[in-house]
């Protein structure tokens, strides 16, 4: 039985101990008051500092930061014992070094390693480890690495080794964080939807009030967002792409794949998934939209009116065979081309990216990806249809909004197709050679 | 090569065999007629138990509990060698002390090791470990268990270990149960599916079938399921946060966190998830049943009756302005409701739950989980709307099933409400301190 | 500090390299030019393939297979080291014998391991491992073997053991594999949509445009798809459960369950998930394409010439409560079957399996599964409902579709009602026994 020896008897400290000591392990507390309390996990001894690390070389140290200058007079004792750092702060970057990188500093003799700060010591104590079992560690000395691994999987976590002392910054920074990578996305989502938010107010609500001083402004609930979820949907799914065609032209005007990217392209690239993941939620919520839409009210009532002005003009309206091509077809098309966004979706869900194959992931996101893009940019033009030259389209100058969207997408699928000829993709596929 | 040793040639014992040679052990069987038959697998030896538990140090005990008798003949040539127990019970509890146990009873000298139990004979056989890849690991002596797990991780699964021999009762329960923490969320479910079911049918079906003499025995198929369902998801919905309120209160009065809550209170906090996704699954079919209204032959029917009375009547009801807001915003706040709802199903999946921090997943479960509450909430008022007040709406001086619905989930988000004001926040954070 | 030798400076190695040397190993390049360039990442050296060979235990050889023969020259160097082969081919089965067979036949005293042929370079570079983290390692030295799964591990990575060196072949086929497992199934859908297709053509289009000259040519867009998709959805649905059938039977008949299946069978057995994840995508495309019906033109227009022809003949088609029964029951059926269809698509996701026993495992996709095939031919079977014997249902002598539709799982659900009689199950379970 491994003893191992844990600084401070804090909320984190006991949580660790008490998890420790069901795996197996046997446990010394150091402590500023060496008595057992009731609060203490039972089967473990409670010591002073100085005591308590000398039983075991691995130290946990579960203190604050701002309190380890004690550490200190203990440099002797603790020569050559692997000291854990386990501490998080309260804000990013608060300090100038890492806190493992200060502890390094203070006992000089000792081998730190950065682990544990991501786990909660609730989350530890109630067993429900929810969020992320991922435990990072880094350190300067391997062995020493390596025993706190051994802890960390007979906790039943999964230690991720980021190499050396100066990752403990960035693995400090780690719990601070609130999904860094979304930023950029949703921001971008909530601009492009402000935006075509009050374009169609201009044109569905205020233009009707002015002109035909008709009250619209119910359609703030439903149809307005309606026309922006789908909208900027479509808009991100082709940014989703274009970095990737821009990067095809970067290289092919370079002739080689070795220069870097410029930085807001690389950014641009690594943040795909996530643009990609914003774009299906409004897809989602474009698709809830419409389907509600014969439960409407609103809508029941127009269709209403539609039958009772035809009845007492005495006619009834005949079918018209393209109106049902048109309309038949372009649902066809946004219902293909939502499934496919959706199998893209599944796919990013890590334990089913994580089980397919580098080439399958690649045939599922490019191959389908593209195909997605296609059926949602031909649902939208299939959905302008006739109306596309109606000059009664325009109000105040202004074109309906979905041709707005249909640009990017346009643009990304033109340039695309030129891509793909051999002529381009020969040179192209050598310059990439190498990449798998 | 590693030798391992597998007392009995049963369909366990065989499958075990034949994966572990596929993954480069040696393997020799102990059995009680030591021939080889055709069902063993090629490359294997085997032997007498006591020739063949010589041959290794690890010996796999593939064998019913009940015949481990046999076992204490070769107490001599056992010793100091590791026993892994593999075996599993039929009901949960059989006997008064586990398996695992009674055979270190048997077997003094050996160090006995419980592994292996939750793996089907089946699926390593077909090599389609669909089901948990995980192996629980208990055992008091920590190389002995570090040498089995060692052996679980080169077969490609995954070891947990639980601590000490201790722990073989509730491995052994493990694969006998059936979703254990499923059953109050799912019993309550179905009880208060139950009371609103007959709560509705009187309402709807019986109230009119008296007064009115209609039969509307067929709204048992989807209007009143479409009653049930929303109700029984919002009140879940809201039970999913009251535990966590009413530990917010306990620990204000107690003034620490550090007395136990009561048992109850415990049980539930730990089954919120499941309540969540029950709560999910009921919406989810809400939102089904909505969606096909439109089809429904009673619905087109009803609208169909409704424009010919108009136009019998020669009259064309005007556009409400207000029923327009309503009965758009009610639908809006729904959907927005709904998505929300998925979104915290998706956080649940366990790889995706595992891939994000601490501080992300309360971000989603607390901050967005009552955000989907107040969506939820607000649906349902706004969709009662005008008709709060409306005395028709009593029957029987019942009133309308979503009135009661709301009770609760106005309930918990009041006391929300009250306990994060800063008067009370403040020391409420003082309390928690510590706990990331 | 391990030093690891890495041969070749090509994309792999380098991004290998970077890697490594992130997660604290030290690097030696071995190159036919050893000359450090920009490329090469800072902190490595790099040397003569046979210098830098002497320099380390664990050589990573990162050079296409056509050039290894130069490697026969350093056998002496080599000897004793542990060689490991990342080659990949472009076809599958290239080759006669696999890379790392060949690689260990031209240095004989070398202990060749196979492994990270399934990574990416620019996986490794960019660090978006999204794709498969598992690095399948086999090798004939155990001690090699566990040396390459250690680095496998410390970069983050999950190694799967898989035996010995021939089991290269199958490794060096997977990165080339795109989706072996679900081709039977897709071609399987395929070729039945193509001949629902053209059946429902054939009496939904072409029939009615030669006996009543109507130009129905847009169902080709929803209304025939909406008719194939559901069917096929079924059809899978119970080839899901078939061959678990035949299995019984078979064992039944056989009196063992020793013997082996005929090998069609094995493998449908073995694809049955895929084909049930199939037919949910078919359900899928079902239920979205019935939920868009109300906002279709045709379906509007056709309800909007219903009123008006009942105006003009003056009556109120009076509500049918049969019909009210049928249309809301077969809906409701088909909720429910449809919702049970996705909890066994989320059961199926690899770590919602993972976290459930098997007991749980086979009641989800054994119970629910019959479940839900029981509860989508009730839907089929009641909105075929009166329709049935109705002789106008057939056309040039076909019947509906749906008719055909029901002939499998009608079949697969018979022939199980009739397993499950005690008196046949008894000898089943017998037979069985054993299987966990
Ligand atoms: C719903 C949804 C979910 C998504 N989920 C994910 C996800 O989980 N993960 C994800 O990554 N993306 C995801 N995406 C984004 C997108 O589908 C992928 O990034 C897709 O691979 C992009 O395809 P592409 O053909 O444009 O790019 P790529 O095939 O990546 O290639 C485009 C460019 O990238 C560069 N490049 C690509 N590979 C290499 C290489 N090996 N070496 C050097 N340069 C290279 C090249 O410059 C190339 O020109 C998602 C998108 C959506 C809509
Ligand atoms: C669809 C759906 C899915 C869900 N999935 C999950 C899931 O996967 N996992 C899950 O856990 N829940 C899940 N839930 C339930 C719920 O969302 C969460 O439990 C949520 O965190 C509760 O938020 P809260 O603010 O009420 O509770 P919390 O933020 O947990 O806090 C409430 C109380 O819990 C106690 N507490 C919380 N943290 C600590 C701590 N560190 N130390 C001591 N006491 C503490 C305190 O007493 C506090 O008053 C799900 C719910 C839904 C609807
Ligand atoms: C949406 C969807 C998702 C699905 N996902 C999955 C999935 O993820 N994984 C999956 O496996 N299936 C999946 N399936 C397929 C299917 O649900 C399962 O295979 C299901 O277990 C079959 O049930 P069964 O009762 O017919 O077969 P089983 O319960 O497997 O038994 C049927 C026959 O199989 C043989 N058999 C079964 N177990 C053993 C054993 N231990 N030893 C020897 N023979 C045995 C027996 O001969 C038996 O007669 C999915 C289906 C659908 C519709
Ligand atoms: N709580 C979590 O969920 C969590 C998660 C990850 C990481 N962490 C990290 O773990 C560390 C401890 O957190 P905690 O939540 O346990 O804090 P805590 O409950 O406040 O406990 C801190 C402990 O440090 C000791 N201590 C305090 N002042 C000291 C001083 N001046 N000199 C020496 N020892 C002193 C005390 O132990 P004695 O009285 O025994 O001396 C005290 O119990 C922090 O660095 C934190 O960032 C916490
Ligand atoms: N099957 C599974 O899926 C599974 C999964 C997890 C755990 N297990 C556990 O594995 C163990 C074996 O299960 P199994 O399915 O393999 O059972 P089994 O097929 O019935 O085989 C049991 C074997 O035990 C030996 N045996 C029987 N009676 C004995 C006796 N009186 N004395 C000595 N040996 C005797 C026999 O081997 P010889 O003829 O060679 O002596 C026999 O083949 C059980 O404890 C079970 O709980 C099974
Ligand atoms: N790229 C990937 O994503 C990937 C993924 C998995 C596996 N692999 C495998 O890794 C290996 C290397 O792939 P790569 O993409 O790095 O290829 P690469 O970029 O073409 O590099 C190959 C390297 O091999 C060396 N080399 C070439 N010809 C040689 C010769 N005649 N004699 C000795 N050395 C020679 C060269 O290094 P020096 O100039 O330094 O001698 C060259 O840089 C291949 O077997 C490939 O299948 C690659
Ligand atoms: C129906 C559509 C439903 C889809 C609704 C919107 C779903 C998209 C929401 C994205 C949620 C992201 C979670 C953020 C957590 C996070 O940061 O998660 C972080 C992880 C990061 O993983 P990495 O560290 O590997 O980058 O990201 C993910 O796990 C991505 C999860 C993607 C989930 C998409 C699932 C789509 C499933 C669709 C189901 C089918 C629905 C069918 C419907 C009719
Ligand atoms: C569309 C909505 C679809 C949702 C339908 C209902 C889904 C909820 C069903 C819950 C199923 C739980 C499985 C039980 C197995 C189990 O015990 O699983 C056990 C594991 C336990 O894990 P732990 O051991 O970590 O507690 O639980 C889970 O894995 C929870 C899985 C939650 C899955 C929720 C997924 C929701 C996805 C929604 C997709 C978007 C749909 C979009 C639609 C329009
Ligand atoms: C709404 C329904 C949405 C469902 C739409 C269709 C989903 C089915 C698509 C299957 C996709 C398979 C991906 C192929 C990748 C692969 O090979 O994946 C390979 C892995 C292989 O794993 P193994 O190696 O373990 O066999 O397979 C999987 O991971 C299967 C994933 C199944 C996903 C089903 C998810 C259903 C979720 C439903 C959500 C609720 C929706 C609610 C709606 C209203
Ligand atoms: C189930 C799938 C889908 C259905 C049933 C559907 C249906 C519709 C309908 C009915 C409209 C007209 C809305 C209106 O009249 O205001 C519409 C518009 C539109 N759809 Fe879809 N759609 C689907 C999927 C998608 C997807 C996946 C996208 C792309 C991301 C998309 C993009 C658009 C766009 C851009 C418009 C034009 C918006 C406007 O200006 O009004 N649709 N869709
Ligand atoms: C897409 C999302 C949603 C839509 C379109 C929707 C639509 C509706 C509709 C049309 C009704 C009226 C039903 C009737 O007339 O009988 C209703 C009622 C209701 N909804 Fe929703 N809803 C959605 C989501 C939700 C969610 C997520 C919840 C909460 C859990 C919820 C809770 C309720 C409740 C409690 C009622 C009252 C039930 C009754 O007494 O009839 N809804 N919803
Ligand atoms: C939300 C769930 C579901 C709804 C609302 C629904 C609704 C419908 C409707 C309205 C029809 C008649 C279509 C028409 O008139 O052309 C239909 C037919 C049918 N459904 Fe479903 N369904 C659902 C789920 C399912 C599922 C899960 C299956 C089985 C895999 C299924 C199998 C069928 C079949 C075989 C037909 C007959 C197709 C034909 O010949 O027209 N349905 N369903």
């Amino acid at each position: 039985q491994e003893t191992v020896c844990i600084f401070g008897t804090g909320d984190f400290g006991r949580s660790l101990g008490y998890k420790m000591l069901q795996c197996g392990y046997s446990i010394v507390f150091g402590s500023r008051n060496p008595q057992t309390s009731s609060l203490i996990p039972k089967g473990t001894e409670v010591l002073s500092h100085g005591e308590a690390a000398q039983k075991a070389d691995i130290i946990i140290v579960a203190i604050q930061r701002q309190h380890y200058n004690f550490l200190t007079d203990l440099t002797e004792v603790l020569h050559g014992k692997v000291l854990v750092d386990v501490s998080n702060n309260l804000k990013i970057n608060q300090y100038p070094e890492s806190n493992a990188e200060y502890l390094a500093q203070l006992v000089p003799g000792a081998k730190v390693v950065k682990a544990f700060n991501t786990v909660s010591a609730w989350a530890l104590q109630s067993g429900t480890l929810d969020a992320s079992r991922q435990v990072f560690v880094c350190g300067d000395d391997n062995k020493a690495k390596q025993m706190v691994m051994d802890i960390v999987r007979t906790l039943g976590l999964t230690p991720l080794d980021q190499g050396s002392l100066l990752a403990a910054k960035e693995i400090e920074n780690y719990p601070l964080q609130l999904f860094p990578m979304w930023k950029f996305p949703i921001y971008l989502a909530i601009g492009l939807s402000a935006f075509f938010f009050f374009y169609s107010l201009i044109r569905d609500v205020i233009y009707p009030y002015i002109y035909e001083n008709k009250d619209l402004s119910f359609f703030i609930a439903i149809s307005i967002p309606n026309r922006v979820c789908p909208i900027v949907a479509l808009i991100l799914l082709a940014l989703v792409y274009l970095p990737g065609i821009i990067a095809a032209i970067l290289q092919l005007h370079r002739g080689t794949k070795y220069s870097r990217f410029p930085e807001w392209l690389d950014k641009w690239m690594l943040c795909r998934k996530q643009l990609g993941l914003v774009a299906l939620v409004f897809a989602f919520l474009h698709v809830l939209y419409t389907l509600v839409i014969p439960i409407r009210y609103y809508v029941r009532w127009r269709l209403n009116v539609y039958v009772i002005s035809q009845i007492k003009d005495n006619r009834t309206n005949p079918f018209n065979n393209t109106t049902g091509w048109i309309s038949d077809s372009y649902l066809a098309l946004g219902i293909l081309g939502f499934f496919l966004f959706i199998l893209l979706g599944i796919t990013s869900l890590p334990s089913v990216s994580n089980s397919v194959n580098w080439r399958e992931f690649r045939f599922v996101q490019s191959k389908l990806g593209y195909l997605t893009l296609i059926l949602c940019t031909a649902h939208t033009l299939v959905y302008g249809g006739k109306r596309f030259l109606n000059p009664s389209m325009y109000r105040w100058y202004l074109p309906a909004a979905y041709m707005l969207s249909l640009i990017v997408p346009c643009i990304v699928l033109a340039v695309k197709f030129v891509l793909i000829f051999p002529c381009i993709e020969r040179p192209l596929t050598q310059i990439r050679q190498g990449w798998e």
